[in-house]
């Protein structure tokens, strides 16, 4: 049976929980643009509209909620990506590479700014943490798998040469993806990303 | 003709720069380990054993104190490729890989942190400041210009394939190498580095 009490009582989670996304989503812009250890707790704050009571009621620090960003990082790849997966009119590889496409689309919009946010929290914070270096682990590695299933299909079809060890080139093309943003940002230009598409598609995966 | 004068001159000249070099050899361990945004200068000042007033009188600020240690960096760089590079014994690539040997060495002592303090700075604080961008675009692109030498005599000799543009090829190697220390920090293990020398030596350059 509901009652008005059970109401009230879903009411205030689903509040409670936008409150909680609010406060992920300013959190994930800042850290974005301009890292974690640059970013102060105060302009978190400050950006969502919240005062600090309030934050240490959703995380228990400024670590736990930075692990808490890789969940809000991976969850806008999800939403980003869904439209491309769900397209059956293309075929792995073409998925694929319309996923980078998207990115390279995202960054030029960006001024080559920013670069991968789990890339970015990795490098800045996985000798700094290790809870931090664990979740960004899992992270990278769920990165590469994604990937490999396009590529392992791909190699079904025949489309990809039947030797290689597609989850091997996965993990290898995540990191040349990482680097290549490392070298976007300090060129502030397209060339990185087009090289990065250049040697994936005509040399590691043919 | 050399008076007492100018070698009280010369002494102080180079004690001055013997004191530079030695804040900067303390700022470049502690960045190296914990990252630029995240290295106070109270640290640095403690780390050196200078009061504030010293290290102002060498560096402008902190960001151009962050500029110079990239050339502290690359020297460092050139110092540790020197006996490799003047060994005669060794062939272009053999050359090459050696020096990726030396670096798995290091970070293998350091448990596989750190990185490379280049690529660090280029995620961390090319979208904060042009003046590091600027710098740190030359240090990427050097590193590339400095593998393609040893790419394009190897070529010359036959032991590349010789339809691949060298220069286009090392610009990529440079980045899959930052995206793989990533990876290694994150792993903290030696995966990430033999799984970039099995596809650059095994994929890439054959």
């Amino acid at each position: 049976m509901i009652d008005d009490r059970s109401i009230q009582d879903f009411m205030k989670r689903e509040q409670s929980e936008d409150k909680r996304q609010h406060i992920l989503a300013q959190g994930a812009e800042l850290v974005h643009r301009q890292g974690f250890n640059n970013t102060g707790l105060q302009e978190i704050l400050k950006a969502a509209g919240v005062p600090k009571g309030s934050f240490y009621f959703y995380f228990a620090n400024k670590e736990a909620f930075g692990i808490e960003l890789v969940d809000f990082y991976e969850s806008q790849f999800r939403a980003s990506a869904t439209p491309i997966l769900d397209d059956d009119s293309l075929k792995p590889l073409e998925k694929m590479r319309r996923i980078f496409d998207l990115f390279h689309d995202f960054f030029e919009a960006q001024g080559f700014s920013r670069g991968c946010p789990i890339g970015n929290l990795a490098q800045e914070m996985s000798d700094l943490s290790p809870a931090f270096a664990n979740r960004l682990r899992q992270s990278i590695q769920g990165l590469a798998s994604f990937y490999n299933t396009f590529m392992k299909q791909a190699q079904d079809e025949g489309d990809i040469r039947p030797d290689l060890d597609t989850a091997e080139a996965a993990c290898f093309i995540v990191a040349a993806w990482h680097g290549s943003l490392i070298r976007m940002k300090v060129e502030k230009n397209r060339e990185p990303l087009e090289r990065f598409l250049n040697f994936v598609f005509g040399t590691v995966l043919t």
